[in-house]
C-alpha cells in the first residue's frame, strides 16, 4: 500500500475584523479561544490589508465582522479576510455577520434598482465563504440569496426575556411601526403570552382629501404599555413618530425593542427624547458611548453567537438554540 | 478584409407548455404572433418529451408555462423546453411563469427545510434561462433568487380597476387575511383612494387562557364592504374563515380578490359558500369549469403579459407598464 | 495557540423519498441503520414539502429515491431533499437513483430536442449533490453528464446468476431486441459462458419493396432457449414482439431479463401473454402487485446498493463489488 | 435621450489552427471568405503562441482545428485561440472540431478512469467557447457533455452517396466490425435501401473451451459485397481482421467506409493489404501522402462544414442540411 | 412563420459613479452623449443606493468610476450600479475603472495574504460585468485576473508627449524609483528616443556592514535631466527620496511622471518640496485643489477613454489607439 | 439515532505523470511513500489514457508532473489524471507542477493574444484540482490566476546556498539579463549579503542613431564574479549574450543560476560555450544526459517538494519552509 496515513483533527479558529472588537472578544471568551492574531491596516486611500500571524491551514474558520458604519469598509475587510483564508487553505470558512449589510435592499422597490443584499451574498460566495451565520435578517428570504447553509439566529428570545422580566406587571401591547413588520409583531405577541397587536398605518384619510398623510393606529393600545418592535433602527424617525402617536392615542407608556442599532445621525437624540421609557438593542452592531443615552439598554449577543459557533463546529443539534429554526 | 458581413435581425418567438394553452393563445393573439408549433407528449411513466417543429436559431424566445397542478410536471416541461432551446441556439430565453411555483417555500420556516423557490430559480438558470417574467410574487425578495433580470409584473391595477368600477359607491375597507399581507393591503388601500385597513390576528386571548386560538380583527370594518386581498388562494380555508369573521364583526359585505387561483381541493366549495359577494382572480393559473362558481370573476392577465413581452423584445421603456417597477 | 481542537467523526445517514419505501427499508436493513425520519407531504397543487426531524449537520448523506411514475414528482422530491440537506450543512450528499430518470433522452435524436438526462444531472448538481450512485445506465456515457463522481453499479451479475441457476441445463442464446443493445448482449453472452448471440433487425426487405417493415432475426436461435435482455422495459411492445419472432424462428423457449421494470400501461398484459417462460426484473423501480403476473420474478437490488453505500462511506476499495468497474 | 445609437452588423470570421490547413482553405473557399491571418508558432519546449493580425471585436468566430496527431498540441492550440478570441471581445465563438479528440474515452470502462471526452468539452467551455460543431461523434451522447449548443453533422450521406454511385449493381450487405456499431450499421442499411446486416461477434466458442477468442460473423454475408462501416479507423487491426473473416465466410468482395481516418502506425499497410477492394474516408483528419495507398478514396467534408457554418451564421433552418438532426 | 421580426439597434449609454464626476463629464463630452441620469445616495451608515432614471434595457453600458479614496465606497457603488444594470436587462456591461483599486495587492508577498486585485475582478464578474476597461495596471498580469476581455489602455504616450514637448532640448535619463519598475523605465527610454536608464537600488552596502540601508543609483544620471517614472504615486516617500538622491548624484534636474495620483497624506507636501522641477499626473483619479501645488501638471485622460469606449461600442479596430496592444 | 458512525482517517497518495519519473521517485523517497501504480499510455494519435491500479477513494492526492517538452502532452496527462481522481472520489486533489507551463504568456503583450497561464489555471480548476503547488513562478501574480490555494515554493535558497558555498571568497555582483528581472536580482543580492547589482539594457544608442540595438550594462561589474540569474532558461540566447557582454565589460568571471532548465534547441551548446564558469539549475524539469555539459550543476528540488507536500498533508505551519512566504 502506497499511502501515508494520519488521523485528521479539526481546529476552530476565530477571526475578527476591526469593526467591533468588543463583540469578538466576548464571543472568544464564551468559546474559550483567543482571536487569531492578524495584521490589518488601511492605506491612506482606503485600501485594506490583512495578514494572519498564524498558520490557518485546515482550520474551521469563523470570521466575525459587524457591518457597521463605514459599512463598505467593514464588508470589504471581511471579504479580504475570506480571500486570504481561502488562499491559505482553510478547510471551511463561516462568515459571521451579526447584521447583514444592505439587507434593506432585498428587492427592487421600483425598476432599475439593485438587489444589494443578494450582491453581498454573491460577493462572499465568490471570495470563498462556505457558510453564513447571521442574526435577525430584515426578511427571512435573504437566506435564500446565499448558495449554501445560512444559520439564521434569533435575538427575539433575548429581547423578550428582558421585556418580560422588566415589565412583568404591565398590560402590554405589541406595536409594529409600519405595515411591513406586523408578522414580526405577531411573533412577539405570541412569545409575550398573547398580547394585543397594533400597527401604524400611513395613509391619506379619504374623508379629508386635502390633508396630508396621517399615521393611524390600527389596533387597540389605549391604557397599555406598548412595545414597539423592529429588526433595526437607523435614523429613528419612524420609531420616534410611532412613540408619539401611541402616547397621543392613550398608551400608558412605550418601550422600544430592536435587534440592530444602526443609529445613524439624529437617531440617539430622537430616541432619547421621543418619550419612550426604555430603548433596547443588542450589540450586533457597536454602539459607541456618544450614541448612548440614559434610557438605552444594550443586551449582549455574544452568548448566542458563541453557542451557535460551537454547535456548528461540533456538528451538533442546534434546534433548541435556534428555537426550532436551524 | 476576410470576413463575411450581414445585418442581424431579431425574431420574437413564443413557446407554450401544455399547462394553460388558453392563456398562451390569448398572449399570442395580443402579440399578433402564432405559438411556435412543437411536439410534446408524456411517456406512461411521466417522462416528458418536447421537440420544436421550426428552427429556433437566433430567436428571442419567450417560454410560457403556468405552474398549475400537477406542478412538477409543468415545471419539468418548461425546463426541458428551455434546455432544448439552449441546445438549438436560441439567442435569448425568457421564462414566463405567471405564477412562480414553490413561491411559498421562500425561506426556512424552521430548521432543515429547503428553500424551494430558490431551487426553482437555480434550475431554470442551469437549464439555460436568461431572464424570468412573472406576476405578483409571494414575496418580492424572490426576484433576488434568480441571477439575472426578473420582470415582476403587478396584477394589482387589473384587479383594483375591477373593484373600483364595480363597487364605486360603497364604503370600502381593505383586509389582509393574516399578519403577513398587511403591507400588500396597504398598497391596495392606497390605490383604492385611502381606505381603512384591517387584518386578522390569529391569537390566544390572554384573558381567556383556556380557550383555543381566536381570529381577532385588528382595525375597523364595521359597516364597510371589506375587500379581502391576497396574492394567491390555495385551499381557501384562511380566506373563508376571514370572510366569516368579518361578517360577524359587522362588515356590510365582503369581496375577495387574489391574483393566483390555485384553488386546491375544497377551495371552490369553500369560496362559493363562505358568504363573499364576489371572488375575483386573474387567469395566471388555469381555472377549469368545474372549479368555477357563480360569484367568481376571472380577469385576463394576457394583455399585461403580451405588452410586457413586447416591451422586453423592443428594449423599450416599460416603466409605465410595470407601474414604475421595472 | 488560539484554536479549539476536536477529533472529527463521520456519520452515515440514509434518507428516503416517498417513491419506493420498501427498497429503502431493505437497504437500511442491510446497512443496519434506520432511515432518517422526515416530514414529507404534497400540497394539493402538487408542491412538495420536506423537513428532516433530526439534525443532519456534518453527516455523510445518502438520498435514495426511485425515479418511478409519476417521475417528475419523484425527481423534484429528491431535489428538494438535496436542497434541504445542503442548507442544513450536510457534509457530503450522495444521490442514490437506482434508475436514472430521463436516461433515454441522452442525445438529440433529431434537431431541436433536449438532452434531458444531462438536465437531470445538472439539476442535482445545482441543488447540491456531490455524488451520484445509480444502476445500469441506459448508456454508460451518461456518467459523464455529471460533474463529479458517479458510482455506476451493475445488476447484470444478479440477473445472470438467476439465469445460470435456473436454466443450467439448457442450450442458451442471448438476444438483443434491437440493434442498439447488441453490445450489452455480448456482455451477457460472455458472462453466461460464451453463448451464441442474435439481435432483431428492423428493416424493409429490399427484395419485397411493397411490404412493411419486418423484424428479422440476425444470428442463430433455432432450438435454443433465448434470453432476451434489455436495460429497461417500458411498454413492453418491442420485447413482446421479439419473443413472438423468436418462437416463430424456432427458439425452444424464451426468457426475458431486464434491470428496470418501468412497466407502463399495457406492459404487464403484454409480457404475461407474449409467450415468455419467465420475465425477470430487479426492484430498482417499485413493481406494485397489480403489475405482477405469475411468470414474473423480481430480484432484490438492495444488497448491492447497501454494499456500495457502505464502501463509499468507508472509502474502501469497491472494485470487486462493481466487478472491476469503480 | 442620453445614448449614442448605431445599427449593429455581424461579421463571420474563420480561424484555422495549424493541424489541417488544406481543409480550412477548402472551407474558406466554399464560404467565400479568407482565413483570418494570425501568427502561430511553437516554442522549442512545445508551448504554443497565437496572435491574430486583424481586429476580431464583435465578430462571429468559427475556429477550425482537426484533432489529428499530435492531438494534444492541436487541442491546446485551439484552446489558446479561443482564449485569445474571448479576451479580444469576439461576440460568439464556435469551435469547429471535425473529429472530437478523445471521443473514445466517453465513459469509464472500468473504475478509476477519466472521461476525457467530457474533459475536452469542459476545457473548451472554460476557455470561452459558446458552441461546438463536429462530425460523426463516436457516440451521440457526447453532445450532452458540452453545456451549450452542439451542431452534430453527419458524413453518412456523403459516404453512402459514394457507395451507391460506385456499387449500384452489387448485392450489398452492411457489416459492423463489432457489437457496438450495429446501430450505425442499421442506419447504413436503411440509407442503402434495406440491405441485410451483419456484425462480428468476438467470442470464445463454448463448444471448444480450450480455444482462443474467435470472430464469428452473425448475419448473412455469403455472396454479397460487404460494406464494413465505422466512425473511425485507428490502427486498422479490427477492420483488417473483419475483412479477412468476411472473405473467408464467402463475401464476394469487401469495401470499407469510415468518417475519420486516424490511421495510426500500421493502419495504412494493414488496410492496403487486407483484401478490401476500396477503403473510403472523409478528410475530417488530414491524411498525408505517405499514408495513402491505391485503393483509398478520400471524400471532402469541406462543403458540409461550409454550409453548416453559413447556416449557423445566418440563424437559418439547417434541418435539411443535418438530415433532420439539428 | 410564427415569429415577430425587428431590426435590432444598439445604444451606448454612459453611467458615472460619484467618485469623479468631472472626468465622467469630460468623457461624455468627447463622446457627445450625456451621462445617464440616476439617483445615488448614501445612507448614514454608509449603505449606497442607486437607481437609474431612464430605461437601460438592451443598452451597451459603460460604467465609469474612479477608485479613489474612500476606495471601498467607490468600488461598492460601482458594483451596485453593475448589479442594477444586470437586473434591468442591459445587454453588455463594461466596467471602466481608470485606476484598478487594490492593484498593488496582486500577489501574496508573504503567506496568509489575500490577492485583493483578483478579488476585485471576481466581484465585478459576479455582479454582472462583461468587460473591464482600465489604464496602466500596476502589473499587466492583472488582466488575467478577470475572466473576460480587459481593455488595457496606456497613458504613457500622453505623458511622454508632454515630456518630449516640454523638455525637447534637454539631455534626458529615465529613472525607475525601485528595482520593480525598470522594465517600465525601459519602455519610457525607448519612446523618448533611446535615453539612458537608471534605477534606485535599496541595499545594505556590504563594505560598510554596520550602516543602514542605502539608496544606490545604478546607471548614469550625472548632468542629465532625470525623468522619474512610476505607475502611481501614493504617499510620495519613495519618489521624493529618489529625487533627492538623483540631485545629489549630479542630475541636472528632475521631473516626475506617473499615471495615477493617489496622493495620500503627506504626498502633496513631499512632492512640492522634494526638488522636482515638475510633477506630472493624469486625472485617472480626482486631484482636488487642496492637493495641487505649483509644479504639478495634470493631463486629461478623458480623450483616451472616450476614444476607447467609442471603438469598443463600434467593434472597431483599436490597435492604433492602444498602441498595438488591444 | 439512525446513523452509522466511524472515525475518518486521511491518506496521502502520490501520483506521477510520465514526464519526470526520477523527480517523482525522489519525492516519494523523501516522503517514504510509494508512487501509486497506474496504467498510462498514449495511443498512436497522441491520445493519452490513464487508469489507477488502486482505490483512491477519499485520499489526499498529490499529482506530480513536470511541464517539460512535449509540454502539451504533459499538461493533458496531468489534467486527465485529475479528472480520473475526481471521478474516483479522491477527497482533495493537489496539482504539483514544479514548473508552471505557459507561465511566460501571463499577459497580453500586444492585442489579440491569449493569457495562456490563466487558461492553464482554469483548465486544472475545471478538471477538478483543489490546489496547486509550484516552484518559482515567472511572475508571482500567476498565483492569482487560480481560484484556490497556490503553494508557491522558492528555489532561491537552494541555489543561493550553492553559490555561497562555492564562491565564498569572490567579490560577487548579481546581474539580471534584462530589465524585467531586476527585482529578482535585488532579492538575490540581499540573500548573498548585499552585493552590487546590474542589468542588461537593450537599447538603441541615441548618440549613434544608425547603429542597431546594443546591450548596455547598467551597474558596475568590473572585476567581479557576476552571478547571472533568471527563473528559467529556454534557448539560452539572452543569457549567453549576457555572459559575453559581462566578460567584455570586465567581469572577472560569470556564473549562471536559474531554477527551470527548459533548455530548448541550441541552449546546451550555447551555455557550454558562452564562457560561463558554471551553469546551475534545479531539476524541476528533467535534464536528460544529452543536454548536460561539464560546467552544468543540477540541484535536487525533491527535498523541498517533499517537505511542502508533507506540511500540506499535515495542515502544519510551513512558514519557515517557504521562507515566510506561504
Amino acid at each position: 500500500m502506497s499511502a501515508m496515513s494520519a488521523t485528521p483533527k479539526k481546529n476552530l479558529m476565530l477571526f475578527s475584523g476591526r469593526a467591533h472588537p468588543e463583540l469578538a472578544e466576548q464571543v472568544a471568551k464564551h468559546l474559550d479561544v483567543t482571536i487569531t492574531p492578524q495584521s490589518a491596516y488601511s492605506f491612506a486611500n482606503g485600501e485594506i490589508f490583512v495578514r494572519f500571524e498564524e498558520s490557518v491551514r485546515g482550520c474551521d474558520a469563523f470570521v466575525l465582522q459587524s457591518h457597521s458604519a463605514p459599512i463598505n469598509d467593514q464588508i470589504m475587510e471581511q471579504l479580504i479576510m475570506v480571500d486570504a483564508l481561502k488562499r491559505a487553505s482553510a478547510k471551511r470558512i463561516t462568515v459571521v455577520m451579526p447584521f447583514w449589510g444592505y439587507a434593506r435592499q432585498d428587492k427592487k422597490h421600483r425598476g432599475r434598482e439593485p438587489i444589494s443584499a443578494r450582491l453581498v451574498a454573491d460577493m462572499f460566495k465568490v471570495a470563498g465563504a462556505d457558510r453564513i451565520m447571521t442574526v435577525d435578517l430584515h426578511t427571512a428570504q435573504i437566506q435564500g440569496f446565499f448558495d449554501g447553509p445560512v444559520d439564521h439566529l434569533f435575538a427575539l428570545p433575548v429581547l423578550a426575556e428582558h421585556i418580560k422580566r422588566t415589565y412583568a406587571d404591565h398590560e402590554l401591547a405589541v406595536v409594529s411601526p409600519d405595515s411591513g413588520r406586523v408578522r414580526l409583531a405577531e411573533r412577539w405577541a405570541e412569545i409575550l403570552g398573547g398580547t394585543p397587536l397594533a400597527f401604524i398605518h400611513k395613509t391619506r384619510d379619504p374623508r379629508k382629501p386635502n390633508e396630508a398623510v396621517a399615521n393611524r393606529v390600527v389596533g387597540e393600545v389605549d391604557g397599555r404599555l406598548c412595545v414597539v418592535i423592529d429588526d433595526m433602527i437607523d435614523t429613528g424617525g419612524t420609531v420616534a413618530k410611532t412613540v408619539e402617536v401611541l402616547l397621543k392615542e392613550g398608551a400608558s407608556d412605550v418601550v422600544v425593542a430592536a435587534t440592530h442599532g444602526v443609529l445613524s445621525g439624529p437617531a440617539p437624540e430622537r430616541l432619547a427624547t421621543c418619550g419612550a421609557r426604555e430603548v433596547i438593542f443588542t450589540d450586533t452592531l457597536p454602539i459607541p458611548d456618544e450614541k448612548r443615552f440614559p434610557s438605552m439598554s444594550v443586551l449582549s449577543i455574544a452568548p448566542l453567537l458563541a453557542r451557535a459557533i460551537h454547535e456548528v463546529f461540533d456538528d451538533g443539534s442546534v434546534t433548541s438554540l435556534f428555537d426550532g429554526n436551524a
